[in-house]
């Protein structure tokens, strides 16, 4: 048997390729060329047949591949038989058994997360339990977010969840392998471990969570605060019918200055150069979202209807950017600036400026009270501390919020490095703000610098925003 | 028989690698693992031993490998007799013959680049050449600098030149195939055509240099406007006696930020990301040299006895500076700071800015009086025109220069395009001043935008500075 | 500018990608996935578009691969006017001019090889030519075969030939690059050189054939001796149609003993080991094609409407397969015995032999008159020297002369070191022939250790197997 | 925190590198360029610093990688203080304990299949354990073998190994993450699992020899049967007292025909083609070991002072059999045909044969009584079934062995499949024999035929074999 766990960066997403036999099951795989690709090739390497591909529920954060790689394999697709999908083969229910080789997986159902959860249990022909493959129930360090499927259900859905680990499966035993969905950075909980490996043992004697009695857990995770992004919806949808196939997506083109300068009209850019970077000089009116931001933040900003145009560092990560965007979901991203930015400026372009500015200028700047700071993180960790005075609009809520947003003195954003930060920087600029500052190193350079922290008390974000 | 050029980026220069029936020639390799590995590789796919490594001059511009590739192969080193080379083999004067599998190599003298130069003239056992590796004579639409061995002798050198080329190598015939050791960009040669392909004859019919008459012939390469970089010397002194082994560089060490800040006390950094990256926030005191300027600029700037730190956009990027430095004979390239910029900001350490700059701003600014201007490109440039107004001191000149650059009022750096613009701003910061603008686009976006240019008269660089 | 050759082992061929000014041209790309993305990744990498894909004329030995390049980048397919090609956009003749950058291909109509071949003239606005892409007219050594047309027009192609070279293509200029379709080891030509650099000047002073007055030239090339592949006639068809896109072809699949033994029973399998491990054990009834013999040979044994099975040495060699069979028009290679032939011997399945026989062991046993000997070479290859006593048949006319050969007593077959023999071998063994030899080392071998060697009268290949 | 598994083919050994803040820790790196950049990359790419270079014991089925590691990191280097290691740092007993970054290694004695045998614990700084790094004590499926100590300890060294394993291991609880020294397919112990995910309840549960009582334990350990290869005296030497650094050893050299013949005079061929392969020609007096094979065999048959040649399928094999050599302590494969057996058979020199056999014409033959059958599988393959009438011959011990073995009709070897069965066919023709066969498929193939098979008492190997 061979066990492959096949990370995405920064989704920070698991599938995991289990064969035996010369039989093999794939487990939430990505729609992304890459992730069909390696199931591909582990399995002609092995010489063995993907048989089911599974999932664990309809996932919101990404655009799953199971569609693309059923096409190339003849596999068939299960998932839960609690939602509607329409484009599976197996409805999946609670002690539902699929044979591959010389081992199995059986299926228990897990609620919480959202109501269609399934747990994946393998073992062998003895039928002792080796690993759990748990979606977004448990994950190492953590549970799964309880808020997604609608502020009404969220006491009902974390009371499921608690007893989907506690009676389904921590049953399984200590010894259990514990195989979740997610690694730290998911948007998909809150706390989850930078590890890859543990059991169902070590998380029951670990995971703080676990430890809970029904009341205090369900009282914790009501009061975790997620921002819910809006992209969200278009991932629901696609995970319910089924995605348009990789083979069908536009290709970004190579594109001249004339021919760049011409689809620029009517689509937005995304320049995914470092945050330094882009202050140092762009293309008026981008947005800045950094190479590895956009495996998210496209998400809150981008129709899925418009065409888009990339600018990047280098050519070569044109195709790294166009990856993150299939997961998303996004398939018209159309272009690139071929050269890059070398090219705008040498061709005596316009070109607009954000201010970088350190913790230490800020400091300064803050006292004599000649700046605006808005902290564009999320509720999350403005709960763990914020500069004093600063106001807190995340990111992705930013474009809704630019009404609140004052106009008449410069205006910094701060995020916990200075990612985010250039995201909101770019969006303001975008709206017209013209003295706009990025905060380089943002609260963890502020917190490092020993510089004064309040503790704020943070509301959930508003009902519209969690449900979009 | 194969012939591959193996091209050297940035530096414009090519290897040679020649095989016949089981034996191979290499002319003029590199310094530099990956060209000593290729020439290893072509070997070896081929069954073949390379015989002998051979120069066509003492090289100047970089460090020659044939000490590494021999003590690889076992081959014989063959140059000049005319120089006291103190590593080779075979001390080569016109007439002699190399012959190899069933391929043969000719020796011309061709004096006029530098006393040493040879072209290596290759034929079967027939006789009839077939093609003539000219090193630095004859380029494809241009001809070697003729100012390197000194002013005294530049016209001599001149003459000497035009007597090679017309009385040694362009009689080999017009069929006869033309590998020169240099492309375009490189600092042996103006306006070397940026096609790889051509001919003696092609290029007695279309290099404008060869239809001159010896006299106009000389007063042209006099005129040329060279300047001369410091790192000649020391490739000088490595291409004469030989280098040491690339084995016993120093390797640059991955520095978690308290090693770096250790380090970095008397050492300097050379930031190789884009200039508006380095614009954007960088550290203070850092030189910026864009990634691929690191072929050349470093030998400006960096003491060879002095350990030397990198910060650069990627860290996969440090493998790529220090195969340029080893080229250059610098191999005290002794650490990075892993993790990049961002480590840097994140902890909150100071940050400085080099302010970018459009043509469009400088334009206003430059008619509002506020601002002076540094044009920092070479002679032969600015003789085709510079912004009205603008200083002229070539980059390389700065560090000594600055007692000529104001410091009471805001300066701009520009060069073609705002790279060494870039380099130039971090100098002037570097020696305390505090407004500095880079001008992005540089002269080429100036142009483009069509704002007012002068001709300049230029006078060569002063003796000193060409002869260093 | 830049040009890159873009070399096809095995087959020989060269497809041509030049660029200049942000446009480029390819000449003669293949269908084969590897070169169209070799193509891509040029234009992309330089900010280029491909304006034209040029045929030089409509190819017997391999499918073009125009069709696929157009549909990716929109380019024009330009070709000669003198045949009816159905898939292209530019009917091309003698003088017209395509620009592109600051380049020009001047076109010339160069018959005799095939009626419609061209031949592009490469220059610069000046005018003066600085490369011929000369098709399969004119060989570096060489020059083309003139018999596929047919029996009845060779001599006229002959003549026709001499008139293109010497009347259209050498009096570009002795200074010219040459840039043909074809290196050493094409099917294309007798005595292409190995070498893949030369110019017209260099050509004319040593290409034997060059120097013949029209009628010697016109007897020369009607005395080669060439076979014609069964398959030309499909790549004619496709050539002149446009063959399928690349997308449209079956893929290997990875099959289990079980799938592969139920496949095998009315598909045909091509074992792409060496001769000693096809001969040390392999499925009865197997082709053996040695891997790099794919390039061809498959044409003179496969269907092409019928379904394919492969045995390689390892998994990875199964795309080199397929890939060589793409180019020869081949789509339905189905699937390959995934582990190799140690999953066919481990499960006890039925195993044959090919006897192995050392040209010592050979002149031993010819001597004592106990085995029949197949030269299975080509007459050009007999001219030069065969066996005494030697049957002559080609081993791609071996199927057609069953009947002429002896099933009384041993058979050896052989070829020039043992490659084709092993092809040979299997025909035989196919055929139910049981005693069966491949003489490892061929002909070369026997040479080497000094055997008698007698020079045979060799008469064309009849006609009905010339033009098949 | 990162844990990466690092595995070796064909040895089945797994190096472990596990990082957590900044430090990293290495159990038992193979001396293997490979997985020394491996490691070293690892680090890197996360601006680790490797801390500790752990050993579990001191190992002998490979040379160990600490000292080179050291070397270019500057680690500590722990080992038992059981053993007299001379190369070491640190030596670990009992109770201690090793932090990096967040994390903690506690060193548990857990002797038995060596004296210095340990484990180390990996936790966090609550201490409880997440992994247990077993080395050969406990496999997944299985536990080491007891016999490499000397015969007269083995008894001794059962119990330890059961006490090491109930009484320190397993208590770490059910949940703990097992990561072994090895997995299926090495020599250091029998039935590992094929699996590389467990856990120690999941042993403790699945895993036959730990539900033994302590007597059923020592009685099944001491009736394992192993053999002992001869190069293990070698490895305990090296891994002792450190051995040579990597870039000590040879470098295998392209050789020519002529340079191979000069060499073959007193040096041993290696021919790692397949078993088909060199059955159907090969150089007289070759060993056949297949590459994969090279893992291990030449540890059999190869003397450590003596200069090593290779012919090879493909000329870039030769850098994997290397990499396996570098691994058994060979340091002087001094170099290889260059082109392989094609170069050897084109030039006419003399060939030798080794039959190959179907189990199908085996059965044939002997039933005619006219073949002698040899198996040379291993003494606990023997026991699970043979070739009624079959001798019994380990591979290893047939140089030992061939006064035994009939040289007066043809003989037969057989393993399990036809890789060893090719080197002992190989040993033979070394040997004078000169109607030798293989059994392509061998046993495998055999029983898939449902021939008759019957189940010999195999005595242990003589101890002077076991120990050597």
């Amino acid at each position: 048997m061979i066990m492959r766990r096949m990370k995405a960066e920064g989704l920070a997403h698991n599938t995991y390729f289990i064969s035996s036999g010369g039989e093999a099951v794939v487990i939430d795989p990505r729609r992304e060329a890459g992730d069909i690709e390696n199931c591909m090739d582990l399995a002609r390497g092995r010489c063995t047949k993907i048989k089911y591909i599974l999932e664990t529920h309809r996932n919101e954060d990404f655009t799953i591949g199971s569609v693309d790689l059923k096409k190339r394999t003849g596999a068939k697709i299960g998932h839960s038989a609690n939602t509607p999908f329409t484009y599976g083969d197996i409805a999946l229910k609670e002690g539902d058994s699929l044979p591959f080789g010389d081992m199995m997986l059986n299926v228990l159902e897990t609620p919480g997360h959202t109501c269609d959860s399934l747990t994946y249990v393998l073992h062998a022909s003895d039928g002792i339990p080796l690993a759990a493959f748990t979606g977004d129930a448990l994950f190492i360090g953590s549970t799964g977010r309880i808020d997604l499927p609608g502020k009404d259900v969220e006491e009902k859905n974390a009371r499921a969840l608690y007893h989907s680990i506690h009676d389904k499966i921590l049953p399984s035993g200590d010894h259990v392998l514990l195989y979740p969905a997610h690694g730290a950075g998911s948007v998909c909980g809150v706390g989850i471990s930078d590890r890859d490996e543990s059991t169902l043992g070590y998380e029951r004697m670990t995971n703080a969570q676990l430890s809970m009695d029904e009341d205090t857990f369900v009282k914790t995770k009501l009061e975790e605060k997620f921002v819910r992004p809006t992209y969200f919806r278009k991932m629901e949808q696609y995970n319910l019918h089924g995605p348009p196939l990789l083979e069908s997506r536009m290709k970004p083109e190579a594109l001249s200055l004339a021919e760049f300068k011409g689809a620029v009209r009517d689509r937005p850019i995304v320049d995914t150069r470092t945050p330094p970077a882009f202050g140092g000089g762009h293309i008026p009116g981008s947005y800045s979202i950094w190479l590895e931001g956009m495996t998210l933040f496209p998400g809150w900003l981008l129709d899925y209807d418009r065409e888009t145009l990339l600018l990047t560092d280098r050519d070569e990560d044109v195709k790294t950017a166009d990856k993150f965007l299939a997961r998303l979901g996004y398939d018209k991203c159309c272009g690139y600036l071929c050269g890059g930015f070398d090219v705008w400026q040498n061709a005596g372009m316009p070109i607009e400026y954000t201010h970088d500015i350190s913790v230490e200028e800020l400091n300064g700047r803050l006292a004599a009270g000649d700046i605006t700071l808005t902290d564009v993180r999320e509720p999350a960790e403005w709960e763990r501390g914020i500069v004093p005075g600063a106001a807190m609009t995340f990111v992705g809520h930013l474009p809704q919020r630019l009404p609140d947003l004052p106009r008449n003195k410069p205006i910094a954003t701060m995020c916990s490095v200075g990612h985010r930060g250039s995201i909101g920087a770019s969006i303001l600029e975008r709206a017209g703000y013209t003295n706009v500052y990025n905060v380089l190193g943002g609260f963890k350079a502020w917190k490092n610098k020993g510089y004064a922290v309040t503790t704020p008390k943070v509301t959930a974000p508003k009902p519209e925003e969690a449900v979009t």
